[in-house]
This record gives structure tokens, sequence and C-alpha cells, in this order.
């Protein structure tokens, strides 16, 4: 067995919230967070926590804008959070595939 | 997206040096302490731990005897952690087809 896609796999991402998290991001330009916490079934402390760790690994962009009067923050994953999470994917393919092949 | 694979992901599996050592068990019938250390590049705690989580977790049976003079302890997957282990993979490969798809 090669164990390098074990060895390689981001820990920032591998976490399960924060990889539903970058998966859905992945699917779309931006998020609300209540968009993000709706979808994934997550209370906001989970989903404020991981976006708080997917940003300070700069996967993960925030922007605040105001919109009829109110703030509204949204999610997107930024051009290296792209990379990362394309990494991941295809070492999670490797891992797959290796297991499919026993 | 669909959150379920995500949300069904199997913790015990999920770490990825237990993750590592499910896969290089399913593709064995069994395996000695030492080769799972050496193929993994992992240290002897790492190793030790993941092991006693799978065992606790029924997913790895350990069998100890005694071959030339010397004790020998050998891992494998029971039934149950090669049900949990095909189940896991199953969940990977609906979450890189969701990520394909994008």
């Amino acid at each position: 067995m090669n164990a390098e896609p074990f060895l390689q796999l981001d820990r920032v991402i591998h976490e399960k919230g924060r990889l539903a998290i970058m998966s859905l991001l992945a699917a779309s330009p931006q998020l609300a967070f209540t968009e993000i916490r709706d979808t994934l079934e997550m209370t906001d402390g989970n989903v404020t926590a991981h976006l708080r760790t997917l940003h300070e690994a700069g996967y993960v962009a925030v922007t605040k804008a105001f919109q009829e009067g109110r703030q509204l923050t949204s999610y997107a994953l930024t051009p290296p959070g792209r990379k990362a999470f394309s990494a991941y994917i295809d070492l999670l393919e490797q891992i797959v595939a290796q297991a499919k092949t026993k």
C-alpha cells in the first residue's frame, strides 16, 4: 500500500465539519453564514469555529456588506483554498482507488 | 449539496492515522505491529494509540502467539471493521463525486 496519500491529507480540510464547509463553498461563488449553517445542520458555534480556522489558513475569504440596512457577511473560497481543496479531493480519490483494488 | 455523506463519516475511521491503518489492514489477512509502523512511517506511540482505539471500537482484532520463543502480536480487521471501512469508503466516493460534478 502507498502511504503517501494519507500522510499528505491536509489536516485543516480533513476535519469532517470543515470538509463539509469546504465542499459546500467549492460549489458556490459565495454563501451567507445561515446558508452554510442550515445546509449542513450545524450549530452557530461549530460553523463559526470552523470558518475561523479556514479563514486563518487562508482558505476562506470573508466579505461584509450592507444590504437593506443590515450587515450581511458572506464566505467564499480563496484561490489557495480552492487549490488545497482540489488537492485534498485528489488524495481522497487515490485512497478510494486503493481501497477498491483490494 | 447533499450533507448526508459528511454527517455519516465514522469519526473512529476518519482520523487520518486510523484511516491509514484501516486501509492497510483491509489489504491483508493480518499484519504485525512493526509492519504497520514501518509502512505508515508512524511512531510506536501513535500506532499503539490508534490500534487501541480501533480495537475498542471492535474494528480490529488482536492475536498473540508464540513463534520461535518470541511473542508475536498481529492485527486484523474484524468483520464489523471491514463493514465499517467499506461504508466509510463509499461515503468518501460520494464526497469525491460531489466535488467533481461542480
